[in-house]
């Protein structure tokens, strides 16, 4: 049964959307200034949860957190040459402050790399200061022309990491190691969605790296999500900012720096994989609630018996599991119930006077909506019970996604298979032809090569453009 | 005995706090971005402590937090007649972006009364939405001309709490709700640092607010730090940006509006209330790391001897303590004692082959640097000794500023006495004067009223520079 305020996948994908992010309450529109939204508390919590399972992960492979400048000078933006192609046509730029016309502008951090590897430059002198490994929480701006909540904005907040390296190796490793262990591992364990982790293209790489890897996941319209990159950046950087180091020989050497990041467009693949067409769906271990309790009652004597067994059966709740009671008088349960699916709380524990007297509740899951996700048990075992179903759901959730993924993923052979499996979802083929190659097909079918997945057949193929023989798949997509 | 690199405060206290910012790895000036700094991850790391005590106080009192842009249209700025005053001499201005010149220029945040208050005129219809309770962890910036690390930098990181009530009663006591449980309590409890909690006189109230709340603290050289504020806005913003509500006898009202804030300038009141001219001392509750373990070996046969029994030792500690096991072979016991100390580890632990054959370490007291903060304890029941010193050491931080404090204020009762007090510390008066009274003051004595301290005596006396009476007491000093 649709819910009034979505319009339902099937029919408009792209509204539903839309229609998500406001009935959840995630977001406003910020018309007043130009494709920025208001972060309201609903989805502001969500980002939240995401940065404490990221910043857990950071900090344990070894890095720590710092904050630089939010201006950077223009003329840095100008001495990486992919580096201001890429961003310089997006910037916003300060050019007066406190009152006065400013001598040579700033821009607003589109990301960090120039002003980073100023203070990098200052700071690196012996092979004993590497490897420097920093990570920065910021908001940072890129004048966008379509935008879209989450997904796209003028302004977003993201985690930006930057480290310093002696060797390539060392680069390569420390790139990798985020894309697994820091990125992967927190998009698949706690956010349910699974990814492909591959390499870009050079087409579709970071404006400067030597390499850039993604995550990639797939929405239920069957595009794709870059869900986070992670980036060698060689010596190019190290170059254009001079950051050197002594190394044991007493000789000065160019060093190699990473950069990585995700940023809240996490929460538009959050509500893209999930949720359905009666709201938002949260994993349990990212949801903010994980349990609300809906007592029922008709009277004062029924709610102060009701209450009572809340508190009983709550209590121990503290600690174990995150829950809300939500005892708001002026409410009907219909209308509680509609809220709380609305905005994803993995699942709803309803209690009445019946229960009472039976010991029992009716417990219902967020991900299966309707009768088979409705189940009454007893209030003893209860809090064991909520912690296992939790983890069934977010095991469930993550399965479903997967399986979603993939019969929606297809390897082609045929240019015309490419063009009619980038329709319905993932094309996977042989791929041994040029950037411009790469374009024609974008001008042709709006698909991109996502990346090349770092998972490679053993074997070789015919490159589906080019029929070259190649060892290479690729995975073509249209994206978000 | 002086260190290196630190300029004792005796001698220059200015130069002593900027030693300490440099030498304890605090901040980076940004000299390529006016008068900003790089928080680096030493100072970061405080900063993070603050946010995690702040941020659960200001959840445990019923708010939550959102993001809103960091951009506001300039027009806005100049919707309330004192607002604008205050704050449009010192923004920073967007004119270009995207490559194009800006119809209406945008300011970067100086803080987000307006842009907020244009938000919350959409969301608050009925007087069952309110109160209405957001928090935003957000950077600022201030075009200022005068910049010191911490205590003054253009741009700086903050959290600022916007609420909506209905009536000027509820507002009142939001105000004081976050002066006295979130902002005073953590900074008494957490950081070790006594205010004063007062009211700011009318000459130095918050541009726009009908009252401004405020706690004040005492650094070493006798001068104030305003270590946070609380404003109750009156209707002045309600009646800017339009926020009304109807009430229950569906009429409709101005609402009544507050807003309150503390930033990373309480790194400096950190600083220079409890740091000594052996670095920076920090208190234990709020130390990223609590506990430095230094292993002291002159072989290989040592070190396996020496790190086996730190490990079993420290075993123990996981969950209970953060601290640190400094192994690092390259350096010297003494180089290792002398960095901590810079750094202001409360309590290191040093164990050398004779401790472990004895089964005792050697613990140091920061706070108490010198022979009577050694002491030879027993490995057995460590652990709870540790955990009992660190509060010891908590409370004798507090004591000793309190201490400080109590020596360095005065009751003063003639206007000669007034400049000689503000000369060392707080000068406590009957006052009566008006706002140029106050302004004159400040111009002969470089004092100012910096709080009318709740605390008031019951009884009256003469106002120290008309001699008319009085019930009313104010503090006078110089501040940061």
């Amino acid at each position: 049964m649709p819910k009034e305020g979505i319009t339902p996948r099937a029919q408009d994908y792209s509204q539903w959307y839309l229609d998500i992010v406001q009935q959840a309450d995630l977001a406003d529109y910020a018309e007043v200034v130009k494709g920025c939204i208001v972060f309201k508390p609903t989805g502001y919590a969500i980002w939240e949860a995401i940065q404490r399972g990221l910043d857990e992960r950071i900090k344990a492979t070894g890095h720590v957190n710092a904050y630089f400048p939010l201006l950077i000078p223009k003329s840095f933006l100008m001495k990486e040459a992919e580096h201001v192609e890429g961003f310089a046509p997006e910037v916003a730029e300060v050019t007066r402050a406190g009152g006065e016309d400013l001598a040579e502008p700033y821009v607003i951090r589109p990301t960090s790399e120039t002003i980073i590897g100023y203070f990098y430059s200052k700071w690196v002198r012996s092979y004993r200061d590497l490897p420097l490994l920093i990570n920065q929480w910021a908001n940072v701006m890129r004048w966008e022309m379509r935008t879209r909540p989450f997904l796209r904005t003028t302004e977003f907040l993201w985690q930006e990491g930057h480290t310093v390296h002696a060797t390539e190796e060392d680069a390569e490793r420390e790139t990798l190691l985020i894309l697994h262990d820091v990125y992967a591992d927190f998009v698949e364990k706690e956010m349910a969605i699974p990814v492909i982790k591959g390499l870009k293209s050079e087409k579709e790489k970071f404006p400067g790296a030597l390499r850039s890897y993604c995550i990639e996941a797939m929405m239920q319209d069957g595009r794709a999500l870059q869900a986070g990159t992670s980036h060698n950046l060689g010596q190019n950087f190290a170059r254009a900012f001079d950051i050197t180091y002594t190394d044991q020989h007493n000789t000065i050497q160019y060093a190699w720096t990473t950069s990585w990041g995700v940023s809240t467009r996490l929460i538009g693949a959050l509500i893209m994989t999930h949720s359905d067409d009666e709201g938002l769906v949260i994993p349990p271990r990212l949801a903010p609630t994980q349990v609300v309790v809906v007592p029922i009652y008709r009277n004062d004597a029924e709610r102060s018996l009701v209450m009572e067994a809340v508190r009983r059966m709550t209590a121990e709740w503290k600690g174990r599991l995150r829950f809300k009671v939500d005892d708001r008088d002026n409410l009907t349960p219909g209308f509680k119930f509609n809220e709380w699916e609305l905005k994803g709380v993995p699942i709803r524990v309803e209690i009445g006077p019946k229960d009472v007297e039976k010991g029992s509740v009716a417990i219902a899951r967020r991900d299966q909506p309707g009768r088979e996700g409705k189940s009454f048990v007893p209030q003893e075992g209860l809090t064991d019970r909520l912690t296992a179903l939790l983890e069934e759901i977010q095991q469930a959730l993550y399965q479903r996604a997967l399986a979603f993924r993939e019969a929606h993923t297809a390897d082609v052979t045929t240019y015309e298979e490419l063009k009619q499996q980038v329709e319905r979802g993932f094309a996977r083929c042989y791929w041994a032809g040029t950037i411009e190659d790469e374009k024609r097909i974008q001008e042709e079918t709006r698909a991109t090569i996502r990346c090349i997945p770092l998972d490679q057949p053993q074997q070789a193929g015919r490159c589906i453009y080019t029929g070259k023989e190649t060892t290479q798949q690729v995975i073509f997509a249209r994206a978000y």
